[in-house]
């Protein structure tokens, strides 16, 4: 039997995130942590209504799941996030020490792949797991923005 | 007559804040954000107390000032802070637009400039102010943790 809990299981659950995040007007970005098939953190971003650059999608998860565990150090645990993460969320994402991210869709401009931020060397990442969903709900937010001003 | 808020007065406002996270444990990090001649942020790293990776002082100093001034971008800002960024911070100082870095003591191996992190091209940076009396307290930091341990 299929395992239920995939990649694609979780990254739907980043996605419902990124809607939520939508909802508000903010960029849909969504994360989720997961450790040993639970979800330890849910969090979306929230730059807009916080007036804050730092309250992305991963930096809120990593503060969540490092509450939930009771340390800061996010080895064993997963994070997936519609988008891949920009320098400050991948160097966060160092010093969390986190075991894998699994990202959507790609920022080929400002993500931590084209702008060559460094991981932790116990970290892996993989990408692209419903990255046309993620992608898609970028797009319309940005249209939608652009046609409200 | 010598304008008395120059960047070593401001460092020196840092540095306070750098005693104050080694007094608690902390690695002694302190940052310091001015907008025209006043501090609007007073910060120093947290991360032990607040079990986060994320609370180094520029990242609370960011949020700190944008709550202050009631906007997230940091145009017009100068933050002050004793050791060179990381790449999570300069990261987060990139969607800041701050208009000035000052840092303290050089980090070779996990600063920004190593690791290359791309700053906002509004944002300039210089640094080596009062650089040796932050590297100083960093080093007797980490004697001291290696002698209690």
């Amino acid at each position: 039997m299929e395992n239920p809990f995939d990649d694609t299981y979780y990254m739907k659950k980043a996605l419902q995130e990124a809607e939520e995040a939508f909802d508000k007007g903010e960029i849909p970005v969504g994360a989720i942590i997961v450790i040993k098939d639970r979800i330890i953190a849910r969090t979306h971003n929230l730059t807009e209504l916080l007036n804050d650059v730092t309250a992305h999608a991963e930096m809120q998860a990593i503060t969540a799941a490092a509450n939930f565990l009771g340390g800061k150090y996010l080895t064993n645990c997963t994070l997936y996030v519609t988008l891949e993460p920009c320098q400050m969320c991948a160097g966060a994402l160092y010093w969390s020490q986190v075991s894998k991210i699994v990202y959507g869709a790609r920022d080929e401009e400002r993500g931590c792949i084209a702008l060559d931020t460094k991981l932790h060397p116990k970290t892996k990442m993989t990408g692209g797991v419903l990255a046309e969903e993620a992608s898609a709900l970028l797009k319309r937010f940005f249209i939608e923005k652009r046609n409200l001003n």
